[in-house]
């Protein structure tokens, strides 16, 4: 028996009314998603909720208690609509106010004329916050306990993700390899399960796809060893190939 | 006073590993985000779950009991990790079997030589549920209470979501305005919501953007009756004109 690495488990929360209507698509989710596999930290779940200070408490603390971290994105700007930064003050029952080092960053890209009260607001910060640096507009983003709170635009919350990373603790990268099957989903459905369960610690994917030739499969492997991902892959491998004989 | 007319809500949940390990973007949330907009419904939340019974299960009984609609994407192949079927009949605490209905409509598709038991997987439905018509790969998706279970497959999930709208109660459609602001979200900020004090029925969201420019904000009016949405739209235009002289 070998020891169990520790599983590092995260979630996503974007908040956004303009993501619900459908009048901006969310690519910030699968960004994180990607980045954070990388890391080796698996990704449990997602969750959008509308600028709605009851959606975003209630989310938040549902998945702050379930999972090593939780990652949102969208509403810490300067307008009315923005109120994930209060949100996450009610949510931890800590104050907020504005925040002397943010004020500081602010400063920097902001003459004192242009300070207005609106980007006053972004300095709000909930106490005990550590700052999230915002290397492309200033304006920072904050971690509160297991929470990171970044902003919704993507170039922006790019950058914070790469200045949160040093601060993660991570896991062991999770291996994958993508296998084309060459067949339609359900004629290989028998077979691929009984790959499963000759490979039980490896977790086997079947995803259908259509392409001009018609409906076809990929089957995704991934495993933490990459030993045990090989015997799996080419198990898969194998069984493809005595199928089309 | 005008009677407030029903408001109709809704939940998407989208189940699948590959879109939480970022392999797979998730492009259905976003276009039943559109097509619930068209229809007056209000799209409330959005999660992602893994391929994982308990998962699923909590998270549809959590959005079913909340929401008018919940819709449901992903899980329902032929494969052993397409279990979103069993996840349901848990869920609504209904036995689960294969429907004489959903097996006819494979048939119409697939020589006995070619049904599977993979295959047969796709027609294992919840007792008590209406079938939702596939017209590209005939396996069925289902309707049980609120709950409307599709494929993942985009082109499979929007043709089921064309059979299942006739069947669906709408709403007054949600009309909006988009306005360019051509300034800095924080210079708008305080008069803006001075706009959205004004007019209090309407949703007034603010979006910064960056392009070769530098940063801009999009300005969206949202409001279900088209006088109060012009008349808020006007308003925001004056403001923008007036900061602008």
């Amino acid at each position: 028996m070998t020891e169990t690495p520790e599983t590092i488990t995260a979630a996503v929360l974007a908040i956004g009314d303009e993501i619900l209507s459908g009048r901006t698509r969310d690519t910030n989710t699968g960004y994180i998603a990607t980045f954070l596999t990388n890391l080796g930290i698996d990704l449990k779940e997602a969750r959008t909720v509308a600028d709605d200070e009851e959606a975003i408490v209630e989310a938040v603390n549902a998945l702050r208690s379930r999972y090593t971290y939780v990652f949102t994105t969208g509403g810490i700007g300067p307008t009315h609509d923005d109120i994930t930064a209060d949100a996450m003050a009610r949510a931890f029952g800590v104050g907020i106010d504005h925040d002397p080092r943010a004020v500081a960053m602010l400063k920097e890209r902001f003459p004192d004329t242009e300070l207005t009260e609106g980007r006053m607001r972004m300095a709000r910060i909930p106490d005990g916050a550590d700052l999230i640096a915002n290397k492309l507009s200033k304006a920072p983003g904050f971690r509160l306990g297991n929470v990171h709170v970044m902003a919704g635009v993507p170039s922006i919350m790019q950058a914070m993700m790469d200045e949160i990373a040093p601060t993660l603790r991570t896991g062991v990268v999770m291996l994958s390899e993508s296998i084309r099957a060459d067949a339609k989903e359900g004629d290989i459905a028998v077979p691929l399960r009984d790959v499963q369960k000759a490979f039980p610690e490896v977790a086997i994917g079947s995803y259908p796809f259509s392409d001009e030739k018609g409906f076809n499969t990929n089957v995704v492997v991934r495993s933490r060893d990459e030993a045990r991902l090989a015997e799996a892959a080419e198990a898969v491998r194998v069984m493809l190939a005595e199928l089309k004989r």
